[in-house]
């Protein structure tokens, strides 16, 4: 469908800046394909409420449904507003899926789709662009509402955690116990080669599993992320998860989407990000995928939820980011993120180098920007402040990721090479 | 302070992106201004559970606390997550206030301040720059938290309801009554000078109130938004005011901020944008005004507790985006913002003449790019199909903006002038 017809339908009728023509001729096809009278489908609001139950007409008998609890509150929504239904409705005209501006712009999904999901089972229309990971985890929350239980990977990107305690999914902070009651640590160390031990990990409606980590830098193999797709279906889960630093894996065999894995279509959803990819963190560009095979208890699409969400608290990604996004995803585009990439992986790869040779244990980032480094017995607090007031260097303590943190610090391979290899100089002069 | 210097202990800190080097100089200065040990400072990290407590020292006794209980949720984040205390506590340095990237850039929002606050104490520190007037409503919505109630004008911008009802601070959607239970419609009509009669109120938490209005053009005057303020520091209540029309209005001697009304700073809380400023609606650039005098009942700052959750649920403005609004606020780019809503005002000038010439009851944007025409006895829904089909003419019915716009529609100044005028002409053969 025309974009400019599409412009006109959702995102100029929902938004306030309509008072938009349409040509005769686009008009008139649109009647001539309903055919039926457009009076009537104006006329015939009541439909709308339809929408209100689970659309079991669209969804296979035998479909896979999670055990996770539609948000009531994102249901109401359903019978209250016509506009977005409405407008929704007047867009699927000639097939157009009815997503608006919000959702971000059809050549940018469509290219990230082709990117990144080629041969995996996601379409155009699954994609959304987002304004980075950050902001998107914390509409997926608003999204699961505060009913849900959630696990984190122990140490996790602390926006995770944050996101889920103001949404009130979790308990009080317990401090003896380091972490907030009622959230699920799957532990992530050495010991297990940074994958939960799934046979300790309690049953809840969330899973947030980052992939090439942060902080620690592991990417979870193809077998890890089977037994992480078949423990959310078991359990009728949903797996949240972060790929933003899929593009720096090293190690050809392991999969770079979740969506790589079969079946994760009916359990999974991926968020991901342009910041780490092409210098773009200040530029604000992300995308997250929620298939339509992702299904409530209810059987309802959670993508449906999700867009109902994103129209009410986002406008979409600045439309500036959003063509730089695709000038991104260009043949062109692509070598250059591929050399940023590897410009970083080289600035990890000196960090690592540097660490190992004053025999530090060093999980290094072969697959991420970012180097774990192990201060045994230590803590972590007193390790970043003897780095910092020694050699000026902000490192990142790894106890403010999660108590399985504890005793580590993260260096980052983000930064001029100048910077690194000074910074490096002065670790060596500290710790030789 | 050094503004890299800032980003080196704030933003670079918390962010992903931290392998950063901080200048001799510069660190030693740090230190020295501290008059303390670095190490010590690091390392007193106990200190950050004394934030949990209302921080009474900081707040006059006599100050005004609104009745709005702190989020829970919100507050308990504070004694588990020690980056944002402790990188807050770092970029204190010289008297930085401590904010970092997702507040905004600094020189935007000093320049906001100066532009739109000169005189009416509101500081450069009480500024945050968003993406918009939409996703900062929702923001601000999961920093109220679900027990809040709400009051909202009707007709209102369908977000606030939407967010609202997201975040299960309403009760399931009343069919009969076009309207959410435990939600309060403050009804503006012809008869009451589209302001509301407040002697019929409920009192609430939060009430969000637009002047202009958005959909019926109105602006409230000095008289009114001064009951307003009145109701509101009476009933322990927060307004949230969306100034986002302002620059739009013609009448020199109604207020273009809430502030403007002597004792606002302490019951209100006003959102604002670039969109409609400067073209800016895909752009993505907004503020949102928090005075520090703003208090809880336990007498926490609001403010606080709204950098805690953008922190955690956004990442700051595209770069761009903040760069493109500080050339706007520069004396060549007021010029041209001054221009280009002179143009949408003309536009408005030439809509609201035609449906008065064809003996219309019209509420003429003076104040604002809307105009709001009346069909007494007509549903906005008929009234919006007959003009659409018949002229191709998108606009938007009124009822979609809540129950009291019923026989209205509003037709928006924004486009092309051509458009318009096309527009009107086909107004005038439908209904001469």
């Amino acid at each position: 469908m025309d974009p400019v017809l599409h412009h006109n339908f959702s995102a100029g009728a929902i938004s306030s800046s309509a008072s938009t023509l349409l040509g005769q001729h686009k008009f008139m096809e649109m009647i001539r394909t309903q055919n039926i009278s457009f009076r009537e489908r104006i006329s015939s609001r009541v439909a709308v409420k339809c929408i209100a139950s689970p659309p079991v007409e669209d969804v296979p008998a035998l479909a896979h449904r999670t055990k996770v609890a539609r948000n009531e509150h994102v249901a109401k929504l359903q019978v209250g507003y016509l506009f977005p239904e409405r407008a929704q409705a007047l867009s699927t005209v000639q097939g157009y899926t009815g997503y608006g501006a919000e959702q971000g712009d059809k050549n940018l999904r469509a290219a990230i789709a082709s990117t990144f999901y080629q041969n995996l089972g996601i379409e155009e229309d699954d994609v959304f662009v987002s304004d980075g990971v950050k902001c998107d985890i914390s509409r997926l929350q608003v999204l699961f509402g505060s009913k849900v239980t959630m696990a984190i990977q122990d140490p996790a990107y602390p926006a995770y955690v944050r996101s889920s305690v103001i949404l009130g999914q979790t308990g009080p902070f317990q401090e003896n116990g380091e972490r907030f009651a009622k959230l699920e640590y799957m532990k992530c160390t050495p010991d297990n080669d940074f994958f939960p031990d799934l046979s300790n990990v309690a049953r809840t409606d969330v899973i947030v599993f980052c992939s090439p980590n942060n902080p620690t830098g592991l990417a979870a193999s193809r077998e890890q992320l089977t037994r992480l797709v078949q423990f959310a279906k078991d359990n009728g889960s949903i797996i949240v998860y972060d790929s933003e630093y899929s593009m720096y894996m090293s190690e050809a065999h392991k999969p770079r989407s979740i969506f790589d894995i079969p079946g994760a279509q009916e359990v999974a959803i991926e968020v991901s990000s342009f910041s780490k990819y092409a210098g773009f963190t200040g530029v604000r560009l992300g995308w997250t995928v929620v298939p339509k095979q992702l299904l409530y208890s209810d059987g309802f699409p959670v993508a449906k939820d999700f867009s109902r969400v994103i129209c009410t608290a986002f406008n979409g990604a600045s439309n500036i980011a959003q063509a730089g996004g695709l000038a991104c995803l260009s043949p062109d585009g692509l070598k250059a993120m591929s050399q940023m990439v590897g410009f970083y992986k080289e600035n990890t790869g000196i960090i690592t180098e540097t660490f190992n040779d004053l025999g530090f244990k060093v999980y290094r980032g072969v697959n991420a920007p970012y180097v774990w480094v192990h201060f045994p017995g230590r803590s972590s607090w007193e390790v970043f402040s003897e780095i910092l007031e020694k050699t000026h260097v902000v490192t990142i303590p790894g106890s403010g990721f999660g108590p399985s943190g504890e005793g580590f610090v993260r260096v980052s391979g983000f930064g001029h090479r100048d910077n690194v290899l000074e910074a490096c100089k002065r670790f060596k002069d500290l710790y030789k």
